[in-house]
């Protein structure tokens, strides 16, 4: 028997567990009057954590990459859990350095982490459960015809960052940086979900995002303008991989894409000004299906994957 | 540098988190007028699934473990997630058993599972964060001088088995049962709760727990019937380990140890034979400190502990 991708473990454990609802950033939960939204992420060291990283910025992404699945639905993370799986021998820096990470997420995202668990294993894995409080929260799904696609930040800079950290190449700190302190936007995530019609966090890739919003809105989403940089195309060129293969399906960054009404447009691109938000308008949402680029090529649903 | 025991891998995290009240078996967030409850478990292959154990038994136990620490507060868990950590080439019958054991225990204990996470790692690491809504919860420090000393269920059991697996011994299932199949007593400590002057989890072993009852509670527990039985003796025997070795060091009992004023012991004990739980009268709160056995001798503060 062979091994399972992760697209193919995802769905025997719902399976098994009888959810059906379409995959979406966060789950909820209807209690009383209030809907409930939870998540969680592991960070674990053999996967995503290369040699070079701090251990602080790794306890920090971890929460980090949860904080991101909130920002996309509009919804602010209020308090979670930690489980942090140590090694046995970990010495009392290391220990140290993992709560500095922690304490910075909280501050950085205003969580209150109230506690958790520690366990002993054979390499390093945190875990981050958030909770919070949600209004409307804007679906992976709700694409509509002639909405704007837009993008936060940058892409392909976490993925260029990742590569130099396994070369073990110096300089370009912003890069490296990208792949270890993501920074998601919390503030314009939580102003503006209420008037997007999709939204979706990026961690996966650009491309695995935009295909996954394609079909759970049963849409084509026509690319007119890809977020790309001078300076990606340099580093770009020196690790000899394009700029847009590291765009597309280089993944880590942890970014929202979403769609907009036409209506609403300007309201939230008000709201990235306030917030100091970087946009980019991407592209329109058509009749059809698939993720094409401006060229008329195929945008592949392909990315970063565990169990690869 | 030495490595790190886990109370002081915990010192250092809450330390550097600024969490400075006293160590619970869950933590508590008010939202608004509701006092959100949350706890997160994690079981990972290497320390707390030995050979023979079932990947299914080993899922549902990662849930148990979590339900217990709501059981012993008294707060029905009702939804949560999983993070499922898997190493490269999982076959997908092994999948499949981790979600027949999640499905089971979000069956037995009535627990809507949402969803989750899936990473890939050197090793099978499982973790399950519930979450519930409280009224008043009985703490680990409310013990009250003349207060009765209780257990459910059954001590050394887990141990038993636990060694039993891993000398591969068969036979004797029942034992084996009670270490991979823990059943926290969920109706008897939602009922009982409000009635309890303190109450705790058993998981790190009896006596760690009793210790922990009394420092917090700044009083003396005194031991006068310790929760035995016959068969566990012979195991024992078997073994060659003493069976109140066994009762309090062993650790794995999946159980409440709480106190109880005078005026409501027939109250709660009414309440156990509803349920069908079985209960043992183990001693008496008095003034002082530390927790002695009836001949006199000390409880050992000591038991199952990660990082040994």
């Amino acid at each position: 028997m062979t091994g399972s991708s992760e697209g193919s473990i995802i769905r025997i454990l719902r399976d098994k567990l009888g959810i059906c609802g379409p995959l979406e950033d966060v789950e909820s939960y209807r209690f009383g009057s209030r809907r409930f939204v939870i998540a969680t992420d592991t960070l674990v060291e053999s996967t995503d954590m290369p040699p070079g990283m701090r251990l602080a910025d790794a306890a920090r992404k971890s929460v980090a990459a949860c904080v991101s699945d909130f920002v996309v639905k509009g919804v602010r993370p209020r308090f979670g859990t930690i489980s942090v799986v140590l090694p046995r021998g970990m010495p009392k820096r290391g220990v140290a350095e993992i709560g500095t990470g922690l304490k910075s997420a909280s501050t950085e995202f205003g969580i209150k982490i109230l506690g958790g668990d520690v366990s002993e294993g054979a390499e390093i894995a945190i875990t981050a459960t958030l909770c919070g409080v949600a209004g409307r929260m804007p679906a992976r799904r709700g694409a509509g015809t002639g909405d704007g696609i837009f993008v936060t930040g940058n892409f392909g800079h976490a993925a260029a960052g990742l590569h130099l950290m396994l070369a073990s190449r110096a300089g370009r700190a912003r890069y490296a940086k990208a792949f270890a302190r993501p920074r998601p936007g919390i503030e314009f995530g939580v102003r503006a979900g209420r008037y997007l019609s999709s939204s979706m966090d990026s961690s996966d890739g650009l491309a695995r995002t935009l295909n996954e919003m394609a079909r759970q809105g049963r849409r084509r989403f026509q690319i007119t303008n890809m977020p790309q940089d001078r300076g990606l195309e340099w580093v770009a060129g020196d690790l000899g991989i394009s700029a847009s293969e590291m765009i597309l399906y280089g993944g880590e960054e942890y970014e929202m894409v979403f769609t907009v009404p036409q209506s609403r447009i300007r309201r939230v691109t008000g709201i990235a000004e306030r917030c100091g938000t970087k946009l980019t308008h991407i592209g329109v949402v058509e009749g059809g299906s698939g993720v094409f680029l401006p060229d008329g090529s195929k945008v592949e649903d392909r990315g970063w994957s565990h169990f690869g």
